[in-house]
């Protein structure tokens, strides 16, 4: 039972391949735990006329279709690990995600924190573009050609790669 | 206890808005069993570097990531109820995902099948998310800067509704 | 491989025991197919304290505190024979839950439809339950002594037993 | 990217609601990590028909019906973050569930241990209300009119509010 | 999106492997609806100390040994199409688990039942696996060298390759 | 609530049964967190035949195959808590999945690693057992008979009980 996680021990820089080019689990066992954060984007192209008909339905209802992204996002982020085969089971913190109609889209925008041994990159991703799937789903009875993206990071910090930022974010 | 699912009980065309303007989940004990298919892409944008590398690190390993996307979005397919709050539990009879590296992005497509009474879309777009994801997952450690979309329905069949395609598919 | 479901197996008329004493799920295989409704309620005992901060928070926390109770159960009502050993899994129908703050106290009704061999009366009862579960931790921040009950059946149509109501509801 | 859980930004005292007045997880990650404890009981209303034929069913029927219950709380107290949105994951330490018949009412209590940055009462509450939604499966073949509740939380420690236990405990 | 399911379109008999070799669902919505039956037993060699102990921990305990291992099989069974990726999510009517032991083994049987496209084989297998793993957890304190196995199926009936018995069995 | 773990309080050194003998989650609370490692295998005994296919079928097909089964178990020791009642969650460290084929038998070896207050023995054996569940239902369209086993732990270290290694392995 040996196991390195040298950082030149994978193909041309994908530290989830092995050696041999089979995916795995990277072993986080040698890392600091410190804190987390990222956030990501994802956003849905619902078209004027369902961005439209979002805000003629009344606060309510446009409220209603982004309460139930919003917490689909926040209950997805908790679910990352079971979804994304490599990625580790993590105790997060925090998951915070917005929602807004900018004309014709909606924009999400979730936020994740943790403090461990790997990031929360993953989670931000997942819970951007869960939630962006819930207001597909929560808007596709009122018109065709919806799309979603794009789903990107916008920022993350911790652990030895330190802090970065998108930069036309 | 009164349920009716008239077509116009919901406010501008949102079938998954109540009346009163609150998310629900439709009730479909009224339609027809049929037959149902769906089929989505989603794509991530990987930039020429990571292709490159992709090809590079042998056929095996790009072989691996690929696999490991289509694996992770067959498997989330068969839980999208779980996920997207309003979704009805669905007994899919077939999922098919395949996945390809063209330049620098990477497409994968979804195709569901089901004999149920709703659709299976949002089954097809969740496979091709979280595949999407995945490969996001597999090839963050080598670059920055990766994007996943457009996620989008590319053709529907079965239901009340009957058959659509995008048109530039 | 001899399964049977005779009426009278089972110890005092506990079908989810086997006449061994052993805790079984129930054979429904020879039962016919047929529309099968329940409904439930739950209360969460919140007292006039919060029940007016509620009102107090404005229309928007209130809605938020209830339609997040809402998903919850609705998300429930789908997990069901993952958390009940016995249950059978079934592809709900419809699952509609109703949330309103009475006084000082707050009531939930969860109805759910399904196309099955067996009921949805646990459905029915774990949405309900859960989603009062979600009402106590959304409120708890703000008052102790906080308590949930009753949570009882409403109403149960479908299968040979055929049509219950309570007799007070 | 910036999130502050500052004790006053929240309507009325209900810290799971954003000053805006949207539902969030709370941000947990400035607390300091200390053993948490909780326990919660929760009662189903058998009725003295239904307690005799339990009685009756002999020693290991009693038995299996209740060590249903204690195992579907037990697993129940792992999933809580799943199940409640607004919950945190947490590593828990330990679940203790016992179940008695007392004269027509079934008594669960569950206790739970973890070391962490929140408490464990949803886990407390969650374990308990499962645990009776059980018994309430296991029983109702033999006889309607079975009602859970009350399920309150006994008793809390840990973390800056200190210990707290029911007065009438 | 065109699916075929050819008998001689997959390498070697292989039904899960696509033409081109890749993992996949297989369509099974060309297949009649039927009576699906199988039955599948997994071992625990616990080996003569430990089945002593078992004995000797009176009634109850071998009981609540075995209780615990019946019921983690019956909801495993529930859960195959999560954890093996290429099944399909099926809705089970019927699971029963029985654990006995013999001499310095236990032996878990898992018959499943259900009226669907595709059989229940991996139902059985699964939900026998996961029993088996229970009781290795439960009595692992008392002695090492515990080991798992045959793991396999009894009886298969249903579809179109009709009836199956293993030989010894 | 008061909950001891002394080490005599369980019959006949079972610690998964409290003194009267019933099912629990042993308290770790008082443990200390050091790094934890296990590693266990599981063996299919596919058969001449097979073995032989999968080699024919190409190297792809073979690998498919074995990489389906390794992303199935590694996912599968995410969730061990899930499906082994007693199992604490957590956070793991690091999965590695190995998988062979050896003449007419398939090998998986699964290593898991975490820092925690119990070991991840039973992640191991999980993680290797579905694995193997996974192999079986990829190769089953082939042919009758493969069984699985056995299943055992190979090595463990971490904890106060120090490093155990099997004397066979």
């Amino acid at each position: 039972m040996t196991r390195k996680s040298r950082a030149n021990d994978q193909p041309q820089g994908f530290t989830h391949l092995s050696p041999g080019g089979q995916a795995r689990m990277v072993d986080v066992s040698a890392k600091q735990v410190s804190r987390r954060t990222a956030s990501a984007e994802a956003w849905v192209q619902v078209g004027a006329k369902i961005a439209e008909r979002l805000q003629e339905a009344g606060g309510l209802a446009k409220g209603n279709v982004l309460e139930t992204a919003r917490l689909a996002g926040i209950m997805a982020a908790k679910r990352t690990a079971e979804l994304i085969p490599m990625c580790h089971p993590l105790a997060i913190d925090a998951v915070e995600l917005t929602a807004e109609v900018l004309e014709k889209r909606v924009r999400l925008v979730a936020a994740v924190t943790c403090e461990g041994r790997t990031g929360v990159e993953m989670e931000a991703m997942t819970a951007a573009a869960v939630a962006a799937l819930t207001v597909y789903d929560m808007v596709k009875s009122a018109g065709k050609g919806v799309e979603i993206g794009p789903v990107r990071l916008l920022e993350k910090s911790g652990g030895r790669s330190g802090h970065w930022r998108r930069e036309d974010s």
